[in-house]
C-alpha cells in the first residue's frame, strides 16, 4: 500500500514585525506581502500541489482566524481545519495535528510547514520536500528541512550537521540545534560548512512524532491520545477545549527534537526567506533598478533600496534610501531598514496606551 | 492730518515645495502648517493687528483663491480682495494693489507683505514694521525689511547696505541687491556683517510706488493708471481683466527697487522665515526634544531631526533622522531633508503623467 502523505499548515503566528499591514485579527500568513494577489498561506497551499492532496492538507490556526482560512482556502475540507484553543507554541499544535492524521489515515507521513515562508524556486522546494517525505516513511526518522546558508543571517537558528552512515543518501544527521547567533558567530557558522538554517519544515510519520512526544513530553502525549480517541466524534471540540490548554507551552525544536534520535536534515537551497520582517521583502521579492521593493502607487525620485507597501494612495519618495514605508487605512510606518526589528516597538507603544484598535 | 496706513498680503503663490499638503487649488498660504489651526495668511493679517485697520488691508490673489481669502479673512471687506487676472509677479501685483489705495486713501503709505511667510517673535517684527511706516512716510522712500542674517542662507536673495548720511535714524541706503548665493559667497555675505537677507516685505507710499512704476515700468503704470480711474466703477473688473494681463511679468526688486533712488532698508531680526520648504519647518516651529517637528497623530522610536505632517492617521516612526512625512488623503511624501528642493520633481513628473489630480 502507498504511504498516504499529508501535510500541516501552521497558521497561528501574530507576525507583529509587519505592522501595520499586519494586525491582530489579520495577521502576515493573511496577507499578499509581495503583491502578486496570492497570501503567504495560499502560496503555501499551492506549493504542495502534487504531492500532497487537498483534502490530506490540515491547518492549524488560532480560532480567530479559522474564517480568513476558510476563505483563502476553500479547496481543503472544514473537518481539516484544526483551532487551537490557546497559543501552546508548535509541539502541541503538531501533536494535535498529528493524533488527527493518525486517527484518519493511520501511519501517514507528514510534512510541516509553516504558513507564513516565502520560496523563489519552488520546484527545488518541491524536489527537497518529496525526498523529506520518502526519509520520513522509511523508519522512525524526524527529517527536518535545513537551508544552506546564503550569508551569516543572525535571525534564525542553525542546524549543526555530519555525514552519517546509517541515513539514506542525501541525508544527513542533525548533531545539534543552535540558537540566534551573533553576527561573529554567524560568520563562523557559515564559513564552517557545517550549518544550516532551520527552516521550521519539517517531515515524519504521525506515528514517529507522537512516540516521540510519548518520550520527551509525557504530558502532552496525554493530551494527544485523548483528542485522537475523540477526533471525528461530537465529543472532539470538547475535548480539544479542555486537553489543549492544558498542554505545555513549548516548541518542537526544544521540547523534542533537541533530545531525540534518528534525528536527520535533508539540506536545500530554494530562495528560502521565513520573511520575518519589513526588509525580507527586498532580499526575496522583485525589485526595481534601485532595488526598491515596491507595492502600491509608488512615484520616486533618486530613492535606493526601500521597501514601499501601500494600497491606493500615492506613495512619493524622494531622496531616501534604506526605508521602509507601509501604509494603511489608520496607520502609517516609515522605519529604517536596520531598525526594523523595533516595529514592535511601536505595537507595544500602542498597546501601553490602550489603543487596541490599530495593533 | 494723521497718515493713512494700509497693507497690501500678496497671496498669488503656488507654494509647490508644500506638496502634497499645497495643491494648484488650495496652496501653503491656506494651510496651518504649523499645526495650531492658523492658517499663514492669517497669521500674516493678524499680525497688523494694532496697525493696520482690517479695512484698511487688501488682499492680492489668483481669482481662484478669492474663494479660500474670504473664508479665512472675514474681517477684510469683499472690495479690498483684489484678484489678479493672470499671473504677472510682484511688480504688476503691487502696482494694482497701489492703484486702488491711491484712490481710496489718497497719499497713503502701503506696507507690502507675503503672505506666506513665518515670524516667531511677532512684537519685535511690529515695531519694525511701524519703523518702516514711519520711514515710508517721510518722503519718497521705498523702504525695504532686511533680515540680519542668522546662517549662510543659500535660498535667499540678500540685500548690501550701508550708513546714509540722509537717511533716518536706524535707517540704511540699499547699496545692491543679490541673488542667491552659492554657499561660499553666502558665508562671505554673512561674515562681512554688510549683507541682510531681502525678506520680500516693504513699505512706501502708494504714489511714490507709483511714480517709481512710471518711471522705470511705464507700460505697467500705464495700466495702474486706468485701472486707478476705473476703481469702485462698474468698470473696475473689466478694466482689471483687460489691462493686468498685458502687463509685463517681472519681480518688483529687479524692476522696480534695483534701479531705484531713495532706496532704504531696516534690518530686523525676529525669526523671519520664508518657510520655502519643509525643512523650514524644523527651524521656525516648535520641535520635540529630539527635533522632530510633529503635526499630527505622530509615535516616534529613535527618530531625530524629521518633519511630520499628517492629519488623523497614526504616523510611526522608527529609527530613521532627516526625513520629511507628509501624509495626506490621497498622496503621501517621504523624502530626505536635504532633497526637499526635488518635491517638485515630484509634482513635474505628475503633471507629466497626467495626474492632475494629485497636484
Amino acid at each position: 500500500m502507498k504511504t498516504e502523505i499529508t501535510a500541516v499548515i501552521m497558521a497561528g503566528g501574530k507576525g507583529e514585525r509587519f505592522w501595520p499591514k499586519s494586525r491582530t485579527n489579520h495577521p502576515k500568513q493573511f496577507l499578499s506581502l509581495t503583491g502578486d494577489g496570492e497570501t503567504m498561506i495560499q502560496k503555501t497551499f499551492k506549493r504542495l500541489h502534487g504531492l500532497v492532496e487537498a483534502d490530506h492538507v490540515f491547518v492549524v490556526t488560532n480560532e480567530n482566524y479559522m474564517e480568513l482560512v476558510g476563505e483563502q482556502l476553500p479547496e481543503i475540507p472544514k473537518q481539516n481545519l484544526l483551532s487551537e484553543p490557546a497559543a501552546r507554541n508548535t509541539a502541541p499544535c503538531i501533536a494535535l495535528a498529528a493524533a488527527v492524521i493518525r486517527k484518519r489515515f493511520g501511519d501517514a507521513v507528514m510534512l510541516v510547514l509553516p504558513a507564513d515562508h516565502l520560496i523563489r524556486h519552488e520546484d527545488i522546494c518541491m524536489d527537497v520536500l518529496s525526498r523529506a517525505v520518502s526519509a520520513a516513511d522509511e523508519g522512525e526518522n524526524l527529517v527536518t528541512i535545513g537551508i544552506t546558508p546564503a550569508y551569516p543571517e543572525t535571525g534564525y537558528g542553525y542546524i549543526e550537521f555530519s555525514r552519517s552512515q546509517d541515513a539514506p543518501a542525501g541525508v544527513y544527521q542533525v548533531d545539534c540545534f543552535k540558537e540566534k547567533p551573533d553576527i561573529e558567530t554567524a560568520r563562523q557558522y557559515v564559513e564552517s560548512g557545517r550549518f544550516l538554517w532551520n527552516s521550521g519544515m519539517f517531515a515524519w510519520k504521525a506515528s514517529t512524532y507522537l512516540n516521540a512526544v510519548k518520550q520527551y513530553l509525557p504530558d502532552i502525549y496525554a493530551g494527544a491520545e485523548k483528542l485522537e480517541a475523540a477526533c471525528d466524534t461530537d465529543k472532539f471540540q470538547t475535548v480539544l477545549k479542555e486537553e489543549f490548554p492544558k498542554m505545555q507551552s513549548i516548541s518542537v525544536d526544544f521540547g523534542v527534537l533537541e533530545h531525540a534520535e534518528r534525528l536527520y536534515t535533508i539540506p536545500g537551497s530554494f530562495g528560502w526567506d521565513d520573511v520575518g520582517s519589513w526588509p525580507a521583502l527586498g532580499r526575496v521579492a522583485k525589485t526595481d533598478t534601485n532595488g526598491n521593493y515596491r507595492d502600491g502607487d509608488v512615484v520616486t525620485i533618486g530613492t535606493k533600496n526601500c521597501i514601499f507597501s501601500g494600497g491606493k494612495k500615492l506613495i512619493a519618495a524622494v531622496g531616501i534610501e534604506n526605508i521602509i514605508v507601509v501604509d494603511t487605512e489608520d496607520a502609517l510606518l516609515v522605519c529604517d531598514v536596520d531598525s526594523a526589528q523595533n516595529v514592535k516597538k511601536i505595537t507595544e507603544l500602542l498597546r501601553e496606551q490602550g489603543r487596541g484598535e490599530l495593533l
